[in-house]
């Protein structure tokens, strides 16, 4: 036994692969972090893709590469420019930002191009996923383009969406567009993490604000009419002209910065041009008067109380014998049979 | 010793109130309890006022007798109407809520007047804290009028009045008034407990929906002009044009109900019945196409996960490190120096 044990420690040429010791193996994650770190910021897509599939991956290991990884990823300093973008299915999202991003590269610009779709888990059909929407953008070397992350939640969809932002700023692009469909709160969490939020809209018959959902066009920056061309281009510019009264009786938005209207023709690339110029005011206005960063600041913060929050409701509810009670206590509550706030205190007892 | 004692228990006949071991104890609470909730059906104010008290109490005790007067008195048979009054200050709520009061009392209703005003307990001048300001209503039999409740949170007030309803719709009231200021959220939560929800206005140049809290044009199932009188007659009429063509603006409600526009003179108590009537049109509509029902059923539901949900929150930042640590950390996350969801993940860590 001992000559056995000599003999091995000896053996220090050859390599032991299995025989890594604790520190050696944190030592090896280190040093692989280091290198997905070292290759986003240098603007390696291979390990950007990588790293935004570390994100997206449900397994606690990988889950906790991609936080080692955005740790030190984190060395945005408020260069980038995160632009929302919302519209019911068929304005024609896809071919207007594919014109739009070619508009932006086309004047240097590196764009990432990014989703955020809770219903394309259910329903398979990703926004982006279809990439031949976008033929032209895809080929672009100053463009990146990602998929919506499926997800159970829209809490989860919108924090991987949020992590890609970050990941994708390390890597250099410098301008983010966040597509997302005008329905349900999708359009709530992509204004909480954009600088510019943009609607599209479509010329229609008198009531213009038909079909989208409350509160939207209050968190409009900027309502673009798109298909203005050929026998619509008058139906485009009346609805233009609507949609500026109706924006007037809005209240003032806080950063002072008054929502513009205009239209455009995607497909024709009209007045794509058009539509970055009031980006570009309304950047130079929000830096101005410091709003742009006070607005980053509040994002932040939300998202770290957005991020406690959530997880103190999975935690509670996920409690499998709170699960039980809750439905038929929240029976008894609808019915009126109990309080909503006795059957609030039963429930938290149990969590004791 | 022996003696003494028998003699003690032939003692019959005395009274010895210091002497009541613990279930007799528990019965007198039984007794308070029940006296409470017969006095409070019987309509009796005094009580109903002295519930309320308990309700508001920040005493531990006076908590749990208010929670036991509230488990009995729900009665609800959905047979009251619940509305929210909002309006920003000038625009006359106290004088429309007297004449609308009084209206109600002569049409044979028990009105019930609260507010949800948690700015109050800073600048102490509660909504309806002035009773002066209602003189005729506050001397009507059938009327009830309560101050809003002090608190320190919009949470908490909310479900002070939240319990508040159900006491006085105990009490025999078939109609809550609801006041609140429309500024911050506290509109929000007043429509989360009514049936409907007014909002009132002021005739003005042009901009008609300045100064009001973006989406609660949204909310409203009416929008009245008030001080439609004398030289200000013609103004009020162009405002409802435009405050209708506005509304035609907006999507649909759920419950097919389209929000209607019409001018009053609180004061000179024109077109109040106008008023009532709208409510009276809207409630017919929701009973017969069972929203109102489901309204009811949505919110019950809702108070019960905001009431959980607010309870988890005040555990987790309450927590004496957890309160220091947020503070340090959240600076961080500001300045871009941690990412959110690590921040997040380092406070929750502290909890468990």
């Amino acid at each position: 036994m001992k000559k056995h044990k000599s003999a091995l420690q000896e053996n220090k040429g050859i390599e032991q692969p299995k025989m890594i010791n604790a520190a050696g193996y944190v030592r090896k994650k280190e040093i692989a972090i280091a290198k997905y770190v070292t290759e986003i910021q240098k603007g390696n897509r291979v390990y950007l893709s990588k790293a935004i599939t570390l994100i997206e991956s449900t397994t606690e290991k990988h889950k906790l590469k991609a936080n080692a990884i955005l740790k030190e990823c984190l060395i945005n300093k408020n260069t980038s420019t995160r632009i929302g973008i919302t519209g019911v299915p068929g304005v024609g999202k896809s071919t207007f930002i594919e014109a739009f991003g070619l508009h932006l590269t086309s004047l240097g610009k590196k764009v990432a191009v990014l989703a955020v779709d809770p219903s394309s888990s259910i329903t398979k059909g990703s926004i982006l996923g279809d990439k031949t929407r976008m033929e032209e953008l895809v080929r672009d070397d100053n463009a990146f383009i990602r998929p919506s992350p499926s997800g159970n939640s829209l809490g989860g969809v919108a924090r991987k969406t949020r992590e890609t932002i970050m990941l994708c700023e390390a890597a250099g692009f410098d301008t983010i567009i966040i597509e997302t469909v005008g329905v349900g709160q999708s359009e709530t969490v992509v204004h909480s993490m954009v600088d510019f939020f943009l609607l599209l809209k479509l010329a229609g018959a008198g009531d213009q604000l038909q079909g989208i959902k409350r509160g939207i066009i209050e968190m409009a920056d900027s309502i673009v009419i798109n298909k203005a061309d050929g026998d619509n281009l008058r139906p485009a510019e009346l609805a233009k002209t609507e949609f500026k009264r109706a924006l007037q009786m809005y209240p003032h938005k806080e950063n002072g910065w008054i929502p513009k209207v205009t239209t455009c023709s995607a497909i024709k690339k009209d007045n794509i041009n058009g539509v970055w110029k009031i980006i570009t005011e309304y950047l130079e206005l929000v830096k101005s008067n410091n709003s742009f960063k006070n607005r980053r600041q509040e994002q932040n913060t939300f998202w770290l109380l957005q991020t406690i929050e959530e997880q103190l409701k999975d935690n509670f509810y996920n409690h499998p014998e709170i699960a039980v009670q809750l439905i038929e206590l929240t029976q008894k509550v609808k019915e009126e049979l109990i309080s909503p706030f006795d059957a609030a205190e039963q429930l938290l007892a149990i969590q004791k």
